[in-house]
């Protein structure tokens, strides 16, 4: 039986508490949450205890593994204190906001020697699954290159998160391409040049990136182009746009997810998103099956999925693309050596 | 602890079997199969015992619950059989091809007060689940008129089933497309209008209609409209061409199941059917959640889905629709009584 | 040089004057309104004189063409005169809303051997052309069977039409779809079943039948179904659902013209229907493309289009689908070889 | 009476003369083609005399303008001898391939003072015509960024163009997209970033770039991204991959012309691209439209699109891309000033 402690316990703390409930051979032990009223709700909601700190749920609780769910910007002193503990990680993505927080933290799980597991839940994406599966065939040849392009409407950095203004299309969106880009790919980038404007945003008080665009290129020469805005119209057909192409040297796989085959529309509710929620008993969904799997993964020691030595990648990457939209120069990734290596 | 045993140990049975393996507090106790050379396949696949008949399945793990996985013409005898021992049952859809048949199954499973899933899959098919939470919110008023399209590529009848000619679009496919109506709906059907033709598959052998039109009246007027075809071109994108609709009063759902917004283009493979497959250690799809949740339903207690009343009353209409498509006269329903009263 | 005069002066009467005014050889000389607010709206958008009625058109213009473009249902005195005076004509579909009416406008036609196109638009309809390019072409093999739908959300009957409680679904919609039928499978009709449904626009003041589904059975055994609501809701993409399918023993066609690959989102508007309008100097779509023709036609002898005898086959079938909306009954369509004379 | 010349007589140069055929007061005089064997094709097609060269296209017919349909690096000379010589000229995008060529022919134009249309066929797209139309009417607000993809398959570099390997990506599809999301947005381009690859073309004997990925930054701050590829699977839906996205402060417009909503599928035939080719008697679609309205514009004096400054800037801005594809540095515009007067 492994024990697993929730840290955050907002939407996404409580749909891994109700992911993990009929798992076999696992047991959500407790959440913790600063926030009173959020920790009250979470009480309500799961039925489970709910510490005021992660500190707090490790000493009452001392459970196998942590999920955090805090936001992105806020993992690096949770997650170095939990692995120093010898606690088994789930961190949500992106692994830190900065390089350096990114790269203690990694330091933190290797010394310790805890499985972590950055969730990059675009693994666990039908889509992106089945596109993988396309690639690793061999029917579509060798990659020549990849684009993606994954926006949100205004009621996301407006209304959904409280701190979009510490964070951008670029630290929000571009983990999820960027990682699913490199999976699809098994490239190493080398560089990139990005493009990005701001305004739009700040004007109702939120002083981010509107949008941001950047080229990536890798070590084989092929290339990348990634697209994230926070500005589509709220009429649009739900909050996501989600596109991504990769072109092979034999065949080509196209993806459009915001357009899953199901329209519902009336007066008072419009949507086009398909797959996710309940389905039967279970919630069903990426993030549903992620946590699942690495529920399973600790009870049996299998693959858990993305280390944290490719969280740090993204998390450089991303770093790179804030700093190319900075200067207007193309920035050079300092390390793909040190990647290769932490992933041996 | 439930134990089950499944009857039919072609590409479905062992889906099942599969798709119990990590489930709680169940156990697959084997299998039953008539040919020796499937049979053989299924034991490697896996792992479990495999016997050469229902009844020797029964004798050999007298199982909690049955599956029954066989060809759609052959439910009766196995159905009847284990329901008398006292098994619980999931019955593959269309319970039955015969209104007597499906009448003596519903009795043995009556008569010996056993538990009952038809497997209409589609409960659990993220589309139409999300369509019926669309109805059910109240947000689309009452339902007018729904339609719905479910046919298949030549491959299905020509290749994939060897029963074909004992089949029929109307058989095989519109069980599914009838029961979404009826569930989206809610409405009892009074009487049925069908035409169809037939000569482009009996050319290759296949004595069966090629095509078939129905439409349903219901009790309190509104009306519904089904087509099913079995030959759409192979060099369409997939085998399954699946499509619906429902205007209600105040809002309408539709869905085209067959693009769902992903597009695999090589010179040997061309897909464009996402949601189904193995996603990280699980397979998932509507089949499999149908099956895991009839075992929670044996486990606890909990409802299972549609009981053998409605399976009746599917075959029922779709023996009225090929009447209709025969005579070219209206078919009245004799029982929508029996109906209200069975599902009592 | 060709003169041509317009009666009805409302948008189409408008637009097909705007289409006529850069084409070589052919003066519209005026139209004929018996609304005065309408008729100086017209004087004021064309430049053209408007009389009150068609005799005075005749009269002041002696036009050699007349477009009618008044309601469905109010075409036949003005046809029959217009015939009679030795007048070509193109004609609204339907040609008329009785068998009486159209059969009278096919006799003055043929009694004074005037040409006479009936407006058919969708001949002219870029995704319907090539739907038939396809079928003629061959490679789809001959058709099995086709299905059309063709739905307006509630904006076109409690809106757009003033007089929508004189039509239907079927009167204003099916025409377009059961002419589409015809042209891409070349089969004659032989009977027709429907069903439809009332009430939710009685509701609103709207005394008619809200949905209609018909199937229609071909004198070689093939079949096809058509389904046409005037309930779709108003928040829907547009006021038009237009689908169609056509399988072929050797390929298909299938066609969504509601998804045309543009989506315009704002808060005030949105739109995802492309093509017409305005392209350059020019209006562009399907009824202009038509009306040019039917100039052209005149000028230099070429061929109109769909003439009169097919307008009253398509006016007999729909009174069939009425009346099998009402009997319950399939009902056999009387003269399939007065159509055949016809066209010969 | 306007009379017009066609250097070029391939495909594109028999279109427009078949374009022009009905057009009022126009009179296409002739084509001129240096190859004897496509000038006979073309004399057996058109009915319309061929010469060898433009200059003896100009001796014979003295036309009053001139259309420049040969390949897009043989422009100039043609080009500035037309317009030295007093005719009006059509020229095919891009103006030329290098800049040099295209401040000459610009220098010509503006010298002799002719007028001149750069064939940006777009202008005349329906789906680019309405997104104009939503940008102008003010509902999206203010541009915020664009993207376009404008790709083709293996088909076009190693089957459809002879010269292949004298054009690229960027030179063959990105004046299209270029100069769509100029037109789109209204901004200045101020610097472009670009990465490419080769290598898979050139193994097929075509030594060019495989694919493009261009970064655009404007003088507002705002931004665009384009992609091109020549290396789409031939099993793919069409030869052409053309989708395009505007977000504004208000709104966006987002467009998939891959994607029509018409699907023709036989085992020899597969096609998804409606809005071309022959509607009634005349020739549709964007080229046909361009050229008609050339003439009209000849004819009366009227507004005529895109000028030969405007072509400038496009061939500048695709040096660019391809030095910074070659170089790895941002490269900046130098004379957005130049463009300003040279539009005034």
């Amino acid at each position: 039986m492994v024990t697993i402690g929730i840290v955050g316990a907002g939407l996404r703390g409580r749909l891994f508490a109700e992911a993990l409930q009929a798992q076999p051979d696992v047991t959500v032990v407790g959440l913790a949450e600063p926030s009173a009223k959020v920790a009250e709700e979470a009480r309500d909601a799961t039925g489970l205890p709910v510490t005021a700190s992660h500190t707090e749920l490790l000493e009452a609780f001392d459970p196998d593994a942590v999920i955090v769910a805090t936001p992105d910007f806020a993992h690096r002193q949770i997650a170095v204190e939990v692995a120093e503990a010898g606690k088994h990680l789930l961190i949500e993505k992106p692994v830190a906001t900065t390089l350096d927080d990114a790269r203690a933290i990694a330091a933190a799980v290797q010394g310790s020697g805890v499985r972590c597991l950055v969730g990059f839940e675009n693994r666990w994406n039908p889509h992106v699954v089945q596109a993988k599966a396309a690639m690793a065939s061999g029917s579509l040849g060798e990659p020549i290159t990849a684009s993606a392009t994954l926006s949100n409407s205004f009621f996301v950095p407006t209304t959904m998160l409280s701190w979009a203004a510490q964070s951008s299309p670029a630290w929000f969106l571009m983990p999820h391409t960027l990682d699913l880009v490199l999976w699809l790919t098994g490239r190493k980038p080398v560089s990139v040049s990005a493009v990005g404007s701001r305004g739009v945003l700040a004007k109702r008080g939120i002083d981010t990136w509107d949008v941001v665009h950047a080229l990536v290129s890798f070590d084989d020469g092929s290339t990348a182009t990634l697209s994230s805005a926070w500005t589509l119209p709220d009429a649009a057909d739900g909050i996501v746009d989600f596109r991504f192409q990769v072109i092979g040297t034999e065949g080509s796989v196209t993806a459009d997810l915001s357009h899953q085959g199901l329209t519902v529309v009336s007066d008072k509710h419009r949507s086009v998103w398909p797959v996710s929620g309940r389905i039967g008993r279970s919630q069903v969904g990426p993030a549903v099956w992620m946590v699942q799997d690495f529920a399973a993964g600790l009870v049996d020691g299998g693959e858990l999925g993305p280390d944290v030595d490719h969280g740090v990648l993204v998390t450089e990457i991303i770093c790179a693309i804030e700093e190319s939209m900075t200067t207007g120069q193309t920035v050079h990734l300092s390390s793909p050596s040190t990647e290769a290596t932490g992933r041996a």
